[in-house]
């Protein structure tokens, strides 16, 4: 019975805390961007402990890190698992560390149990996944997964003028195999929630259904710029007024039409900006996202016409245009069922759950069946060195990775 | 009959053109920054023709000049008239120096018509009455009426640590006599309207019976930074989206509740602003100005009252304080009427009308009689090198001037 194979929680524990001390900042949290020698330290690391577990350790040409270990059919497909070491500047301990470390934790616990898989697991540290040093991010299995060609990738630039490939080169994590589709059997990613949601609803997994759809839109309010004290407020144009009337409504008419959906005005800028002066220009930016993705058009529409509505009555000018979008990303049931059932059999309070940021496994979705498994975070703080998760999260959700990868590796 | 006697509108409209080819800008405006050289240059043109019109010419120790106009009576109090010379750093050509011109126009027209009036006429040119290099303005004006000490005004500094006392020295426009409140029988200023009203309604002539109240608030809304992506509607605390309903209902409640208060959120900031961010803070302020006293400070309440609710309603904190309170200026309904009577002997359209900018005559209000004379301005605006008036209207509104000036110096 394969609930008797279990993953080694302190073990897990600990090298979630080795793993922080590499790259680690004042305030408790990581600094390891994509290719510094934060990032080599990172990625040597783990290179050896999975030489520890036995298991051979390949690199390709982007720098992606696969760790084999074999089944009893090396002909058939393996199954993956995997996240990211990177993190952003300010990053914490476990935004895609804890993916890694618990796919390692898995072939450790299969060691300890002295069990040979019928298909070969294999865990991977895709490179470049945050995006805070080159843009954009998920550029390792984006390539992998023939969504960014190679050479683009290459080109890429942080600000000192550094391409990704000479920062590959310097830190020797180039390898010779060629980053492309390849035939796997399922690919699951075990991932911090990055959200607020399992720790609201006192859950300790969520099995991920899919990504969701997002959309950018960005706006410019432009109305008449005049003093503040001499103009009467029946002849003003005053595009804060109607921008904020925008933000109001684009949030309440979200909350009312779709409960799945999000959508957030984060940069907004007035100006002129003078307390005496009324502004003259207004820019806003929209981010919405959504499950379902006719839903994700209609409410897009929704908000636009809505925007126009204000504009209209406001008497100011509106450029509002859609910059960004991304389909939403669904899971195929097979993959989504395998974790689903794991989690009950370990008697694991879960839910179904979208996830609200992208992942590597979107990549993945697009060339192989996928799943992932969420644990709960701290207040739903991510990309914050504030980051924090429970010990008895950590193991719980690789005990679910195990069991998962058990069922389809022995499939 | 008075009313034979008349300006010269093309000398008055020469003069205008004459003063503002001194600091000329490049987009038609005019920078004479408070006690710069262009400042300098603007004085001495003015102390020119007011001595080629045989008048006298004093400056006090805060640099305001006087021309002085003999009566047959020397031991009456003054008829005083005037406005300023100095400008914003791109501001227009008729702020200020119409109300100074105009002055110097009647003193002329006096002369043109062998009248010699009861009490003396006095022209003042009150310095730094914009306040862009040396913060706050209106001090020459608010020295001379008690408001401000000379020695607070003289330790002023610049952005580049010059002080007003050294400033005043380097152009040789510190005099000796005191700046202090003497007395004036009463204080009359034209002045252009600085907003949209006069032209909308097709008025030439705006008499106006005071300035209005203001009152400053500053605001900060703190909220709960998260991710974009997976932080649930329900649950975000958004500062944005808070501020953005404050701002909305701060311009419908002021125009509900009073048509004569105007409203405006100038300043706006969203912090960290980014795209896919929930923003922390937000901070702006609200600039509420009305021309009764407890109206103000009723409406001000009430814009309160409704943004802690708005906090409340959306789970924010709102922090709110007043930071300036200036009560109404109401000008007295004798020199009020004076005005008003002369507009209309002269036949010329006009309407009563609040000041909704501060100007010198607020200072003066407070030692004597005081009243204003607007004409429109294009579009209304005003603090901008596209600054625009009429030759006919500058012209009626030195008649205005003129008749109104014969009427008191003649009591």
């Amino acid at each position: 019975m394969s609930l008797e194979i279990k993953i080694n929680a302190e073990r897990l524990w600990q090298s979630l805390e080795e793993m922080a001390a590499v790259g680690a900042t004042e305030a408790g949290g990581n600094c390891r961007l994509a290719l510094t020698s934060e990032d080599k330290a990172g990625r040597d690391l783990f290179c050896q402990w999975a030489r520890e577990a036995g298991c051979d350790v390949t690199v390709d040409e982007v720098g992606n890190l696969f760790v084999h270990r074999a089944g009893t059919n090396a002909s058939q497909a393996p199954v993956m698992t995997g996240s990211h070491l990177d993190t952003q500047p300010t990053g914490g301990r476990y935004d895609g560390v804890y993916g890694v470390l618990a796919g390692l934790e898995v072939l450790r616990a299969l060691n300890d149990h002295g069990v040979t898989t019928n298909r070969p697991v294999e865990v991977v540290v895709w490179s470049n996944e945050e995006g805070s040093r080159f843009q954009p991010g998920m550029t390792g299995s984006g390539v992998f997964c023939g969504e960014f060609s190679r050479d683009t990738v290459y080109a890429t630039c942080d600000e000192q003028g550094i391409s990704y490939l000479e920062a590959l080169d310097a830190i020797g994590a180039r390898g010779a195999p060629p980053a492309k589709p390849r035939d796997i059997h399922t690919y699951i990613e075990a991932h911090i929630e990055q959200g607020p949601v399992l720790e609201a609803e006192d859950k300790t997994i969520g099995v991920v259904t899919g990504i969701q759809g997002i959309k950018w839109f960005k706006a410019r309010v432009v109305g008449v710029n005049a003093h503040a004290g001499t103009t009467p407020m029946e002849v003003r144009r005053d595009p804060l007024v109607a921008a904020g009337r925008m933000v109001d409504q684009i949030s309440q008419i979200t909350k009312k039409l779709r409960p799945d959906a999000v959508a957030t005005v984060g940069m907004f800028t007035a100006l002129p900006g003078s307390v005496n002066v009324i502004n003259q220009e207004v820019r806003f930016s929209i981010d919405l996202r959504c499950p379902d993705e006719s839903a994700l058009n209609d409410l897009g529409n929704q908000l636009q016409a809505e925007c126009l509505q204000i504009a209209y009555d406001t008497g100011v000018q509106l450029e509002l245009e859609e910059i960004w979008n991304v389909p939403p990303t669904v899971f195929p049931e097979s993959a989504v069922s395998v974790v689903e059932t794991a989690t009950n059999e370990l008697g694991l309070s879960n839910r179904r759950i979208v996830s609200g940021a992208g992942h590597d496994a979107k990549y993945l979705a697009n060339i192989s069946p996928t799943a992932m498994i969420f644990v709960p975070c701290k207040d739903g703080i991510s990309h914050n060195e504030a980051e924090s998760i429970l010990p008895e999260h950590a193991a719980a959700g690789a005990e679910v990775l195990l069991q998962s990868i058990l069922k389809l590796a022995n499939q």
